[in-house]
């Protein structure tokens, strides 16, 4: 066996191991019975641990050096080897006991902050929040030493590699400042249009699922190798080859959750069609999680809220649930789902006004990390940023800086994938449109077919064969991600 | 930390990964997609081999012989080093390539052996079989050598420490001269009595399942800690802390889906109540299948069959379907639940009849092993048994030999563990309700408390504190198993 073959055969256990995790994740946050808690959390710490000790394995330096001399590799295995230096990186930067300390304050932190959101108490949250923070910088200082970038950037690069903060100021510039005075054009837009109608429910769960599934087929999500289920979060889990989606119901409402539905499929369709030949392995994976998001984005907003798929919705929804009158009107229906707010909430913010709240949290956390700014005085900061970007102050901190669980949970440099996400999709909609004209006439018939097949052997299929996102729109599109057919985008669709 | 200390450590470890199989294979039998099948096993597969290697870590023979010379541990934790040290002997008295090269066959041979039961081919089966067998011998002799037993009794001991074919050889002589003669007067007697009446359907599944809840609450099964769902076997799974049954719901008949929920959360009640401060390590495990099997018979055949709890069960049915008329009065219902038939397959024989069932797979298995038995004459062997101790001969091997997953599936020795369990909770019941005579009135009132309490203490919160299940019938009965007590209740309950 090749040093090469060996350290496939060691990736392809250590896969086992995220993929039964993976399956743990789902049940926990789907059915498990809250007694269990406790043995579960020991359960995914005793696989998360192996896990770890098989990436850090001393063995693995001295794999990865003899297969990296290795001349007879081909290019997918060259790249296969080179995502597998990265998890290495990765892996042996930061120190075990940091590991496991940052793991520790950040359980910590999760449950202060359900209870401070709740009262809306950030001097509850403080000092925990001063510990996940202390712990984060230390790690992300620790790889970004080892990767020669800063600490932020090493937090970036974790979530989404290849990603830099020089390259995404300049995108998020771009964008600040356009959007307020796109955001002021379309709200007067709005008001001067007649009011738009919400369809009454109630909405029965049982055919919302139905509803949900069926568009799950038409996107081609493969219900032999997945499931829809229901969680309190909505999330695209599970394993290799067991991909599994979850949405949550409100009878009032049947548009969340099959706005839900769809954009989890767009997550799903990547997992379910990575490289069948590299599945267990680094470069079989999804390539980041600014282009998982734009998979999700690209069905929810670019396709799923176009013009042309509400024509075909509208007859479908307005027969799946008995529906009367001008709100069930296709145009009606349209200009329900282009609404656009200026609203305290992240999870509740419309495509228009999304970005904004993504530009704060950017800023906020990159100056948190460097020292730019202190945690004391983050909820100030927070609400000068609101008014800028959103023009609109929350008034207390349940409603602004106490709203989202990235930070207690650790997840610091993960929120600009969601706004590179949804600029990528615009441009990876673009070129698919462009590349095959059938695409959008075949959304306004609810056919997905030419639009996935475009996607599948553009995207989904590449897995991690190109270096970073940027690589892999360069190849797919012509050039690297710009803002500019994001902002035509919703010039387009808004004004 | 003391030798013995880390030895609880790595025994934690083992657990949880254990306790994570437990949850896969939940998943696997109720939720998952068919299409998973592959990345499930892959799982499966890899936890499996990462405990074994846990398990028979070369340092681990020097931490139980350095822990086995600590003079200073209580008598919890030598009875855990006691079971520690047998699962060393079991881990590696099995050379890896024959575990190995025994999982394959078995994966072949179960395979083969769907086609070959629906098909009533047992010449197909054959050849898989007899690798199968060739195996499963080469490992129990090794086995056997290192523990200086038989090859079968090594069987016997890996699923139920202690058990030896020499005991189990006078156990099932006593019942099989009693069983013939005992199954000709019941249905004699039940010849000559009025023809027991069977409610008509359809019965809905959700009210099957109310029931059935409703009935797990009462036997005092934590919701908290455990779940029902569906599968086609039922069984009772999942991990520490986090119990799960299953059924299956047939919308003709109630009452196999209420008595299998009843059998089940016998089991689950085990589980549930294992001794808390030992749930991760190998004396806080149950003591054994014929134990376990013994806590499912015990709540199903001993008290959920008993005149006392149809009487308080009829009622109680009969306004949860809405019955009327002599089907549903409680002597009806008794009678129903305590018809005797000669049939040819074990898992739908009543209590008479199932020893008989399972003396005839134990006499064909230990002669099989022993060579004494060759497989292509099993066919014949097992009808001939079936004369014998059925009284029925069945017209295929369908309904003969091929009818059980056991012995394609690897699974030898384990059948007595049925019958043992049978004759262990009648023995264990007579006990408990010697020593608590308000346990059978309880039961007439729908109350299963103090029945459930005896056990808890007696039996489950022990463990595998006691060596084998006979040591534990010996504390809490006074005497080592035998077959006098389940004769007596057969009698009282049949003639």
């Amino acid at each position: 066996m090749t040093a090469y073959q060996e350290l496939e055969r060691r990736h392809a256990r250590i896969a086992a191991i995220g993929d039964a995790l993976g399956i743990l994740g789902w049940d926990t946050q789907t059915i498990m019975p809250e007694g269990a808690n406790d043995g579960r959390a020991e359960q995914t710490a005793t696989l998360s641990v192996i896990a770890h000790e098989l990436a850090t394995d001393p063995r693995m330096g001295d794999l990865l050096a003899e297969a990296e001399g290795d001349g007879s590799l081909d290019a997918w295995q060259r790249a296969n080897l080179r995502e597998m230096r990265r998890h290495h990186i990765q892996a042996t930067a930061v120190p075990a006991d940091l590991v496991e300390a940052t793991s520790k304050a950040v359980s910590v932190c999760e449950m202060t902050w359900r209870a401070a959101r709740a009262e809306s108490d950030y001097a509850k949250l403080l000092p925990s929040l001063t510990e996940v923070l202390a712990r984060v910088r230390e790690g992300a200082e620790a790889l970004g030493s080892v990767m020669g970038i800063s600490a932020y950037d090493a937090l970036l690069d974790s979530h989404d590699p290849g990603a830099r903060a020089e390259r995404i100021d300049a995108l998020f510039a771009d964008l600040s400042g356009f959007l307020p005075d796109l955001i002021g054009r379309v709200l007067d837009k709005q008001a001067a249009a007649p009011a738009v109608i919400e369809p009454q429910g109630p909405f029965a769960v049982e055919k919302q699922r139905e509803l949900g599934v069926r568009m799950m087929e038409r996107l081609g999500f493969d219900f032999r190798r997945g499931r829809l289920d229901v969680s309190l979060h909505p999330f695209c889990g599970g394993a290799t080859g067991d991909v599994r989606i979850t949405t949550r119901y409100d009878e009032a409402n049947f548009t969340d959750a099959l706005m839900g539905i769809l954009h989890e499929t767009g997550h799903a369709l990547y997992e379910q069609d990575r490289p069948a030949a590299w599945l267990t392995q680094p470069v079989g994976q999804s390539r980041g999680m600014a282009v998982h998001e734009s998979q999700s984005l690209l069905m929810e907003m670019q396709a799923c809220r176009s013009a042309e798929f509400i024509t075909w919705l509208a007859p479908v929804v307005r027969e799946t649930f008995g529906g009367e009158g001008p709100a069930w009107e296709a145009d009606n229906l349209r200009r329900l789902y282009s609404r656009v707010e200026r609203g305290f909430i992240r999870v509740n913010a419309d495509e228009v006004t999304y970005p904004a709240h993504i530009i704060l949290r950017y800023r906020l956390e990159k100056a948190l990390v460097a020292g730019d700014l202190t945690l004391p005085d983050l909820p100030g900061a927070w609400n000068d940023g609101m008014a800028e970007l959103v023009g609109v102050v929350p008034p207390n901190d349940r409603l602004g800086c106490l709203q989202d669980i990235h930070w207690p949970g650790g997840g610091w440099g993960y929120f600009p994938s969601y706004t590179l996400g949804a600029m990528t999709a615009a441009q990876l909609f673009d070129a698919a449109s462009t590349a095959d004209p059938e695409i959008v006439p075949a959304l306004s018939r609810g056919e997905f077919a030419p639009l996935v097949n475009w996607l599948r052997v553009n995207v989904h299929q590449t897995g991690c064969f190109h270096a970073s996102g940027d690589e892999l729109l360069t190849a797919v599109t012509g050039r690297p991600l710009d803002a500019s057919v994001f902002k035509r985008h919703l010039e387009r669709r808004y004004l």
